[in-house]
């Protein structure tokens, strides 16, 4: 078997890395180790930037999109028991959009010309420091192949085996782990209000979102050692209405729960995100805290820079950009970083009165100077850097 | 002995506070137990905001300040090799002053009507909680007097003794205490740079300041438990101007040294600031870390409200000033709490490799962003609400 990219993992960053190289004319192979339903079915992120959504439609994936992605002008931040709207575009000129991950997904493999070879195993990437580098695998019939190839994209995420393929005295880990957990349900019943809620609460923070106008997802902030069969459906409705509520306004009517589980709250960054012929795409190279929902886009900001540069080396044999990608997409991954570990540190409740304090005294700032909401505005539709 | 207000200390917020109750017509008599010597030669803070400079024209203070206080329309942020100003009057509309606290401090002492009661011991707090409270003290010639008052301003510092009349269960320690400390030198040398520079290395923070045409005021962050001895003068130079400059543009000509200390990095916040007939103010109830320069400022703005809300109260019998004295102010020195210890984040080198990237972010974010920057102005020169 040969190709020129041999992708790793057929999340959103290698489904899409594919189809931005093939677009170009660069071959690509994608190898997932996962079942195609299991792929198709992960419920993740829903918040796309205004740059995510044009490079989606830009490369012909816009058609469901803009059919039912729901474009947001603004949110809202709940604390001092009253509302207080942050106007994106107002602030920013730019927008966001609501569509699920799993639709992206979606799109990517039902636009895909070729199917990605999921339900492999043995995964082992061969000689990546070599030009001739080479990824082993076994098929899902359990059939041993060798993909051979210019350059491998690792885009199997935070578990992934990529990374590894990098030597430890050549990788740098950071890692930051939040003293808190998310419960989040995906639920059958009606947005009760038809903007995202950030509530900063005495009895933790809580998220209101939606995927669409029939499915809402809901988080609360728990414990990071919480389990699950302390919170029945009924607790966690209660919770959501007493730390959502401002005034009476909110009601949330429980519907049946299509998804329902605990996301640990983890930062981390592997530096570099190149390593010979390997490059890092997506979740193997960073985890974001979900606070600022920078997961999705990051991974997309990595493999638009990565296509690019892989096209213009493989078909052109300029390097440039695939010399620079890691310090390049590095500064954007700490910008992220920063932003999500802030909105994190702003929006939940600390087990520290002085962090509780300066949480409160941040959101006050954001809430009563536009220069402040307008920075944070900036960091939320992506756009953080000036014009 | 008796009066309207018995205040205890004579730092800028006792001086300030009984000359702006006297220009109202309040009786008020000041105790500090230092000598006046001391008092008028203590070197600290410099950097005055907008309001703090009105407020002591308004008063009648302004006289030496116009004249030798240095207005500044701007300071520079270094990293990353590179000097990045940050316009503050052009994003503000508003300027600050350096004028050091100790010629604030010699203002108020020789604008007094009646001088400080200097030198006293063993001042006891009575009766707080009950409408005649009193002030015991030794004066400095060994006489016993009861200073018996309306009011008790507590004035006297973070170590003072004004704090601990509040009983332990009525009040609320808040305090967080930075992994560094700040070397300090006064230098008898022209300022290397018309503005302040605020450095941030790969050797650690480093901060160029001024008081005058003549005297240079210049920190380096060192250790918590960095000893003085270590630091000669000439390495203390040497690593100055290893930090603070950039591109050759910064040349420091040392100068003899009229003052070098080691200070703590701090904060602190005692809630409430009024129990009974006591009111706290300044250092007595909270302290900042010096990276954002809140500290005088944050006196200032005490005193400007108590001195209102006590007129009132003992002039005109209305007492609402001085009932929501502690939750107002309470609300501007965490806001003061929350800019300082950004600051002091995104300046200083952390000993964890995840932070120092967060730092470099951040300064990154306010020097591409002018929303940004413009935040962070307004937080510097005291405008962080919009007008």
């Amino acid at each position: 078997m040969r190709t020129q990219v041999a992708v790793v993992g057929a999340g959103p960053a290698g489904l899409l890395l594919a189809h931005l190289l093939r677009l170009e004319g660069v071959d690509a192979v994608v190898l997932e180790s996962r079942q195609r339903e299991h792929v198709l079915g992960r419920i993740r992120a829903g918040v796309l930037e205004h740059g995510t959504v044009e490079l989606l439609r830009e490369a012909g994936l816009g058609d469901r999109l803009d059919r039912v992605g729901l474009e947001h002008h603004g949110f809202s931040l709940r604390f001092d028991r009253a509302d207080h709207r942050v106007p994106l575009t107002e602030l920013t000129g730019r927008s966001i959009t609501v569509y699920g991950q799993q639709e992206v997904v979606r799109d990517l493999v039902e636009a895909a010309e070729s199917e990605p070879c999921f339900g492999v195993s043995d995964v082992v990437l061969h000689d990546v420091t070599s030009d001739r580098p080479s990824v082993g695998f076994t098929d899902a019939d359990g059939r041993e192949h060798v993909l051979r190839c210019d350059v491998i994209a690792g885009c199997d995420g935070f578990r992934g085996v990529s990374r590894s393929a990098i030597p430890a005295s050549e990788l740098t880990c950071l890692e930051r782990v939040f003293p808190f957990a998310w419960l989040g349900i995906l639920a059958k019943t009606a947005p009760a209000h038809h903007e995202l809620i950030y509530a900063h609460h005495e009895r933790g923070f809580a998220l209101h979102s939606m995927r669409s106008a029939e499915l809402t997802r809901l988080y609360l902030q728990v414990g990071p050692d919480e389990r699950m069969e302390d919170w029945s459906d009924e607790r966690v409705w209660d919770e959501l209405a007493l730390r959502l509520e401002v005034d009476g306004d909110f009601e949330l009517v429980p519907g049946p729960l299509v998804d329902k589980g605990i996301t640990m709250m983890r930062a981390f960054v592997a530096e570099p995100m190149r390593y010979g012929r390997l490059f890092l795409a997506g979740d193997a190279a960073h985890i974001v805290p979900p606070t600022g929902a920078k997961g999705l886009n990051l991974a997309v900001a990595d493999v638009r820079l990565l296509s690019r540069a892989l096209t213009a080396w493989l078909l052109h044999g300029r390097e440039g950009d695939a010399l620079s990608y890691s310090d390049t997409r590095l500064r954007g991954v700490w910008r992220a970083e920063r932003f999500s570990s802030e909105m994190t540190a702003m929006l939940h409740r600390s087990a520290d009165p002085f962090e509780r304090r300066l949480s409160l005294a941040r959101l006050r700032s954001v809430a009563s100077s536009t220069a402040a909401a307008t920075a944070l505005a900036q960091d939320y539709v992506g756009a953080s850097e000036d014009a």
